[in-house]
C-alpha cells in the first residue's frame, strides 16, 4: 500500500520558498505535503473555499496554515493553482493584482493552452503552465497520499516571454517530489492529452449513459466483469472537473471525437456485412498498437 | 498473489467422473486444475491441437492424460469445451458420433445462442451451455490458476429439451471450484453481455486503432495515463478470439454499438454546441449509473 500523505518531521532547507496551494483538494494536498516532506518548502499555506478540506488538511499537516482568499494565498514565493481547470484563467487574472513580481505561479490543469494564453495575455512572466499526469479515483484532501506524483510525467508548457528562471524552479519542485519534467508546447500537450486522456474519458462516461438506458441499464451487474470493471473505472469521475476539461479542450477533442466515430463506423460496417477477415484485421491492428504503446509507457505514471 | 496452478496431491472422490477439456489454453487448463485440486474427477483427459500446451500442462500435473483427437476425448463421462466460441456448434457435431449417451458436454464460449442452438438442433439432451465470467489478460496454460473461477459468476443457460440430472452435475462442478451459478436463457445471456463485455471490447479496439493513426500514434506514450491504461487493457485481447465472439453475437452486438453510436453523436454535438450545462447532465447520469452498477457487482467476478 502506499503511504497516505501525514506530516513527516523534516526541517526545511533554510531560505526555503513558503508556499500557497490554492485548491485543497486531492492533488494540492498530495503536491502541498510531498513538498513539505521533501524539504522544498519553508512553509505552506492552503487556500480553500471548503473549510472542512482546509481543517482536514491542517489537522492532517499537509499544510501548515488555511487561508480563504487569494489576497492571502498571492503572499508566497510559489503559488500553486491546483483548481479544477475552468476557473483558471480567472483566477490567473486575479492573482495578478495581488502577487509580488517575484512570485513564480504553476498550475496543474489538464488543459494547458488556455492556461498558457491566459498568463501570455496578463503579461504573468514568472507563471509556468504545467500538468502532472497522476490522479486517482478518490477526491479530497483525505485521499491524498505523498508519493501521488512519484515516478509521474509532469508536463510543462512554457509559452514566449515565460522566464526561464521561473521555469527551473517550477522543474525543481517537480523533481523534489519525484516526477519526470518533459516540455511541451501547449497545443502539443493539448492534442496528446485530448487523444490519451480525454477521449477516453468521453467514451467511458458514454458508455456508462448508454448502459443506463432502459432496456439495458436494469439486471447487468450479475454480468459485470473485470474487463467492463477497468474499462469504465474513469466514468466514476468528477462530472464537473470533467465538463471543465471536456469545455477547455473542446478544439482538439471534437475532431478526435469525430474520426473516432468514423472508425466505430467501420466496425459497425464490418458487424453488419459480416467482414470477419476485415474484422480480424482491425483486431490485430488495435491489438499491437495497444501492446506497443504500453510497452512503450512502461511504468511510467501508473 | 493467486496460486498458480499445480497439481495437488488430493484423492480423487471414489467414483469421481473422468473429465476431459477440449481446448488447454487458459480457461481450460486452469478448470482441470481446479477440478483434480477439489477432487471433483477422478482423470482429467486434455484434448489440443498444440502440443507444447498439452505438454505443458500434463508436466504441471493440470491434465493426467495429452490426446490429439476429439474420438479420444469423447471417452469421458463429462467433456468440457473450452475452445474459443467460433468452433463450438462444428465441435458439438463432430462429438455427437463419438460420446457416449450419458456423457454430459458443457463448455465456455461468451457466446450462448449458437452452442444452445446447435446442441438442440443436435439432439444433445445432456449439453448444458455455460459462460463462467472469468479470464484474464495472458492466454495459454502457463497462465492457468487453480482459483481463476473462485468467486465468479457462472452463467448456464439451458434450451428446450435440456436434461435437468445434467444442468445439476455442470452446476456442482462449477460449485466444486468456488463459482456461484446462475440461469438465464440464452438470448438474455447474450443480450447483457453485448453491453456489459462485447461492446466494451469493441469501443477499446476501436480506440486503439484510432490512436494508432497517423497524426495521432507517435509519440503519445509520454502523454498515457493510469486511466488510459485501465480503458485500454482490454484492447490487449486475442484478436482472433474477439473476431469469433463478435461475430457469434452479432445480431445483439450490432444494436448496442448502433445505440452506442447515438449516444456519442449527443456527446459531439454538445462539444461543438457548447453545451457545457447539457453535457454536465450526462456526465453526472453517467458517473451516477457507474456507481450504482458496480455497488450492485460488488465484488463479484474480480
Amino acid at each position: 500500500m502506499p503511504p497516505k500523505a501525514a506530516a513527516r518531521p523534516q526541517a526545511p532547507t533554510a531560505g526555503a520558498p513558503r508556499l500557497s496551494v490554492v485548491g485543497v483538494g486531492l492533488m494540492g494536498a498530495s503536491l502541498a505535503a510531498a513538498l513539505k516532506a521533501a524539504g522544498f518548502v519553508s512553509h505552506v499555506r492552503g487556500c480553500d473555499e471548503n473549510p472542512a478540506a482546509l481543517r482536514h488538511a491542517r489537522d492532517h499537516g499537509l499544510i501548515d496554515q488555511g487561508v480563504s482568499s487569494l489576497r492571502e494565498a498571492a503572499d508566497a514565493d510559489i503559488v500553486v493553482l491546483a483548481t479544477p481547470v475552468g476557473p483558471l484563467p480567472d483566477l490567473l487574472a486575479q492573482l495578478k493584482a495581488y502577487v509580488r513580481p517575484a512570485t513564480v505561479i504553476t498550475d496543474l490543469g489538464s488543459v494547458k493552452g488556455p492556461v498558457a494564453r491566459a498568463a501570455e495575455d496578463l503579461g504573468l512572466t514568472r507563471c509556468v503552465p504545467g500538468h502532472p499526469i497522476a490522479g486517482a479515483e478518490r477526491t479530497g484532501p483525505g485521499a491524498a497520499r505523498v508519493d501521488l506524483f512519484r515516478g509521474r510525467t509532469v508536463v510543462l508548457t512554457p509559452f514566449p516571454g515565460l522566464e526561464a528562471a521561473a521555469q527551473d524552479l517550477v522543474r525543481a519542485l517537480w523533481e523534489a517530489v519525484g516526477a519526470r519534467v518533459i516540455v511541451t508546447s501547449p497545443d502539443e500537450h493539448d492534442r496528446a492529452l485530448a487523444q490519451t486522456s480525454h477521449l477516453p474519458h468521453l467514451l467511458a462516461f458514454a458508455c456508462a449513459e448508454h448502459l443506463a438506458q432502459p432496456g439495458t441499464g436494469p439486471a447487468l451487474a450479475p454480468f459485470v466483469g473485470t474487463g467492463l470493471r477497468d474499462f469504465l473505472r474513469i466514468a466514476g469521475s468528477d462530472p464537473v472537473i470533467w465538463r471543465d476539461i471536456f469545455a477547455a479542450n473542446a478544439a482538439f477533442l471534437a475532431p478526435a471525437l469525430r474520426a473516432y466515430g468514423t472508425m466505430l463506423a467501420a466496425y459497425g460496417r464490418a458487424l453488419d456485412e459480416g467482414d470477419w477477415a476485415g474484422l480480424e484485421a482491425r483486431l490485430g491492428a488495435a491489438q499491437a498498437y495497444h501492446d506497443c504503446l504500453m510497452k512503450e509507457a512502461g511504468d511510467g505514471n501508473r
